[in-house]
């Protein structure tokens, strides 16, 4: 077995989780820690496989150094915040000290916090790759690639395609960020006659509401009229997250949503359709899709296949900030090239 | 406007129209030059834009150097001749004086040819991007990233799922240069049981033969009893072209071939299909489709795209091979990362 790339997972929530199932799928790479604000519970989650298992480091970082010294045993640190509250802060403070992959998602920040892990990790000598996932990530690269192979078409992605919608983990993060929010689930639905409109090129005016809505379910830590009436339009007026889409706001019990959970799961889908035309009007199209019977899992997945990307491009003398645009296909793969030349070619 | 990208096509068929049409079709690409065997036929075709039209070049060149000294008013020569007998001479030859982007298509010869092409463009300090189009391109590219991304999943690929299948320039390439074929077509049908299968992930015994089946139109040079008797099994054991595959041969007069040409067009289309799991038994899958209502310009569009890679490669000083898995995405767009950022992410 080749050497293995040694992870860290900052943040012990559904995508920490998922990433350490991924792992576990993927022999060529190594769990050494866990970052978490709540060691002790962490730790017994892993209580049975202890010695084995991964180191648990508090995370409580204003109290301690114990995290930064981790950098000597961990060759990417993943990081499995929030964009809205954890990654800004997060992102750039170990990008100091590690490698890093994440999942920052809000895409009109992007550009920003590009910028910003650029400049970290350019300085420090560590490669950052931000914003992967399914989208942004896998999609971004579907976008970039049938743009510069269909010119003049528009890319358009479509999330929730099956009838219960699809949970989007950003989305119910972004709810919890609300004062007086206890927990929440946000389920993405699109809109078919969108998806029909986009397939078949005449796509001028498809804004993001037009192809999408979403549905939100709520826990408030105390559920009456008042708050209720307070918090629905925060919800609604959430800038990016709500206010550009048809948006429904249902407030539930805790036994409620765990109920939800138990139906729906966390499931979700996505589409990205470029159409558009070659040579004198030769209609193309390009599809791209996913289906995640474990939303968190998939995310894993790419996160985990970035992770032996960005320490194979820092192996090779890199630094800064990546993209998934910005990274041979290949880098992702633990195959050799002769293996991916035969078989995947 | 940023520097234009000085193209030369090498070969003036389906597929070198192909590219003529992208690059119309792309500003930042210049077309200085068509290397063809026939000059006269083809500077006929230019003939109302000479002055600004390209360059037309004898590319008989056993006679000739006049090819060789284009070299230094092109970047990226993209060699358009088949795989079956133009590319694996003409792929080395051109290497050793341009940069150049081929689609060599032959699956089981790729490593070879890889290796062959990569030590010639190192030699000689050129970028040679090799095997690209659709498939093996854009195809193989999702082929990797769903193995990489999806890890035990098994990458099927499907063409020509409308009832009219979709003609494979390969394929009809490959016919015509059997002895005594005038002119020929072939199409690839997929077979729909087989995407069910895949899409289900029973997918253990899908070969290629389960998957798609061939209908070849050919017309002979001398069409008679004798001559179909001796074409027709040709066709057929024709190793990775035809022998694992289902395949009918109708021999036809040219006009009756001119009549097919009209009613089914130049479309082609295809879907790869990879089916996993995610952490203990959660199903994911991941699916990428192309559709081309003109199969050439499709394949035209995506080597003008991979000619801006190459070139970019080359300027920042690479040499060799390079598959379209080894080429970060973001190359293949005349866009800026700032664009990229704002817009694709």
């Amino acid at each position: 077995m080749a050497e293995q790339t040694r992870i860290a997972i900052v943040g012990w929530g559904n995508i920490g989780r998922g990433v350490r199932e991924s792992i576990r799928n993927n022999p060529d790479m190594n769990l050494k820690a866990i970052f978490t604000r709540d060691p002790a519970r962490v730790s017994g989650e892993f209580r049975e496989e202890r010695g084995e298992g991964p180191m648990i480091i508090n995370a409580n970082i204003d109290s301690n150094d114990e995290w930064k010294s981790m950098q000597y045993v961990v060759d990417v640190a993943i990081l499995c915040g929030g964009s809205k509250k954890d990654l800004p802060a997060q992102g750039p403070m170990f990008a100091r000290h590690f490698n890093t992959v994440d999942s920052f998602d809000t895409h009109t920040d992007i550009p920003a916090y590009f910028a910003k892990m650029d400049g970290v990790a350019r300085d420090s000598s560590h490669v950052s790759v931000v914003s992967a996932g399914w989208d942004p990530g896998t999609f971004s690269v579907e976008r970039v690639m049938a743009d510069a192979i269909l010119p003049g078409s528009k890319p358009y992605a479509f999330y929730g395609l099956q009838d219960e919608g699809g949970l989007s983990m950003g989305h119910s993060e972004a709810l919890r960020t609300l004062e007086g929010v206890a927990d929440a689930r946000q389920y993405t639905h699109s809109n078919a006659a969108a998806i029909k409109r986009a397939r078949s090129g005449e796509t001028d005016k498809l804004t993001a509401g037009d192809r999408m809505w979403r549905e939100c379910f709520v826990v408030l830590e105390t559920d009456n009229p008042a708050e209720r009436q307070r918090v629905e339009p925060e919800v609604r007026g959430m800038p990016t997250y709500y206010k550009p889409y048809k948006t429904t706001v249902d407030f539930v019990t805790g036994m409620e949503l765990a109920r939800i959970d138990k139906e729906r799961g966390m499931c979700h889908d996505g589409l990205v359709v470029a159409v558009g035309e070659t040579g004198r009007k030769n209609r193309a199209v390009i599809e791209y899709a996913n289906t995640w019977e474990s939303n968190p899992e998939g995310t894993g997945n790419i996160l985990v296949a970035c992770a032996r990307a960005c320490y194979r491009m820092r192996k090779e003398g890199k630094v800064g900030a990546f993209t998934m645009a910005d990274i041979p296909p290949a880098y992702y793969s633990s195959r050799s090239r002769a293996e991916l030349l035969k078989d995947f070619m």
